[in-house]
């Protein structure tokens, strides 16, 4: 009986709560106690987004947001500015591409945030551009984006959008879609609002709706002007995840109860102590200059494949972190710290990183990273 | 505290079974436990669906199912021939329309089956046309297609494919994908399958993956070829709807423990069953000529509007069943006889609609419909 340990980007822990909620006996999509807690959940999706707009909730994982936001705002012949810094930037583009649309991409180091400089200076010098796509948070490589930047570029700009992936962000540090001015947001379900995966969440300003009306890129599934009269009188243009979106209703309740300062903060909290534990524990930070406040990416100890080392995690103390994707594969490792993690979830991961390097033959101190960690999460 | 009792045609009940595996700890997508998972229930599906092919699951529900079936085996400048006679049919033409397919349909009128003839002869009479889309069970309308004709005549064609919405069909009446000869077949997890909605599947035959190599319609979230060599793999493109993967191998363990024989003759017995007890109450039969084995539809009392009986049912018993739609709505009444339902889910829909009936004013004989259905159930 290896007691298991998910400590991952997403899908994360999902609350017990949550879960028995979810274990419910099943109810019809189109009956009045169903319309009651899609109602509830859209009001309370509404208050994480922070924003007035509709949140409009999708049955599919956070890819097939990402195409509704493609499809719905770009139209045949317009150019779209990729910010490509790992696995998440790259769907951007092969999204766009799929549909027809011309990318130019700014190529980030892995590890790196965009520098705005270079999106001002793309869209200074291509009129025809008429999105920017970024990651809120980049989840193969620990990184935040500036997005916010990026937003007050597009909107000193009338034929430019700006187009955020918050799956791996929203609900765990701030990204107020209206303040900010974020034309369209995605997230999914398996994140920050501790669900199973399944559901996508999408919102748009008025500008980006304004687009939709012309939209001429074909899409049927995906489209977000059905979608949006739909969800305005409580139902969906197909068949919702129903239970999802009972467990989505029992997820944003907890998150209220707790406050998107406290939310904020809390996984600032347990970031900072993951990355001081990785330091103390001779693994540099993979993205020093911008790192998530969502997953920690480090180095592995020089000449030690990652993947070694989560499978050592997995298989020897049932913990389950990530390693490095494609072109940071055996290079890295990914602790999560990103919704319903507290801080002895972050402990498990440390300490399990303790023994897992001392079982590898890397010299380590035994507790150096507890006890940095320890400095930042306890209370005084 | 008003007991309630689902019995609509989708979502239909869930197994406290499969609500229990579904309320476990989630896992993550793509570490051991979840592959092995992934597996069985990928050799579960074919055995439901009867073929040697892979049955690819998407995390969506079943119309993302059918826009992937449309998007990855028609090209640019194809025609499709689309039986319409209800709401599903009309859906298959939508998304063909919507991805700039041209269509031609076979109008049928509502509670009626295709005449296999007309299909021939729209497919003689044009040879632009390489599909014919249609449903084995229309659910709008509670009607059967003459599927397997339809696939006769497309298998001596080798320019035509034929494509099954099978949603509210496949698991609860016999269609053998091989030896039939479908060459899609469509179906999600909130039917016969047990399951909450969330996931469709999807399988194709050698004809059909044949034509994806020449694929020219944008699409991406439900490429499928992608997704045929990840889940060769035991993983998915894109994060997978965990949870009612779990869940459908639960469903499918249930499945096989009773047999394909079991469950179809089930589905025909208790749909035998309400025909007649709706009869006895005077209730038309909507659909007589070709009744569907997972939906029963009838004409509600003269003069009655179904809508007010449905809302009566729900709001005083607490009994959800469904009226009709669009076309049929206030018309028509639909009683559910589809995946983990019982002789006493029959019971309870004919005594709520018997107890109904006489509330609304409605002179039938109390306990007609029940005689009659207790006929059909009882054991001996």
């Amino acid at each position: 009986m290896l007691k298991q340990y998910l400590l991952t980007p997403g899908p994360t822990p999902v609350p017990e709560r949550v879960l028995l909620a979810m274990a419910q006996p099943i109810i019809h999509h189109r009956m009045p106690a169903f319309i009651k807690i899609f109602n509830e959940a859209a009001e309370g999706l509404k208050w994480i987004f922070q924003t007035t707009q509709p949140v409009l909730m999708l049955a599919g994982s956070g890819t097939l947001g990402m195409e509704a936001a493609v499809v719905n705002t770009m139209k045949k012949g317009d150019k779209a500015l990729c910010v490509v810094g790992g696995k998440f930037g790259e769907r951007w583009r092969n999204i766009c591409k799929a549909f027809g649309i011309e990318t130019i991409s700014i190529d980030v180091e892995w590890g790196h945030a965009v520098d705005p400089q270079k999106v001002k200076a793309a869209l200074d010098g291509d009129d025809k551009i008429t999105a920017v796509f970024s990651q809120a948070n980049e989840s193969s490589t620990g990184v935040r984006h500036p997005v916010e930047e990026i937003a007050k570029l597009t909107a000193a700009r009338t034929n430019v959008i700006n187009v955020v992936d918050a799956v791996s962000a929203l609900g765990a540090f701030d990204l107020p879609m209206d303040k900010a001015g974020f034309d369209v947001v995605v997230t999914g379900s398996q994140k920050a609002l501790m669900l199973p995966p399944g559901q996508a969440y999408v919102a748009l300003s008025d500008k980006a709706w304004a687009r939709t009306e012309k939209r001429d890129l074909p899409c049927f599934y995906a489209d977000l002007k059905r979608e949006r009269k739909a969800q305005a009188g409580g139902e969906t243009a197909y068949t919702p995840a129903v239970t999802l979106t009972i467990g989505l209703v029992e997820a944003l309740r907890m998150l209220k109860e707790d406050g998107l300062e406290n939310i904020f903060s809390r996984h600032d909290k347990l970031a900072r102590a993951t990355r001081a534990a990785a330091e103390a524990l001779g693994c540099r930070l993979y993205a020093p200059s911008a790192p998530s406040p969502t997953v920690t990416s480090v180095w592995g100890p020089d000449g030690v494949d990652t993947d070694k080392i989560v499978k050592h995690l997995r298989n020897q103390y049932g913990v389950s972190i990530t390693g490095g994707q494609d072109a940071a594969k055996g290079k890295i490792l990914r602790i999560a710290h990103l919704g319903y993690f507290g801080p002895f979830d972050i402990l498990t991961s440390v300490t399990a990183l303790e023994m897992t390097l001392t079982d590898l033959g890397v010299r380590i101190t035994r507790g150096a990273g507890t006890a940095a960690a320890e400095a930042i999460l306890a209370s005084a």
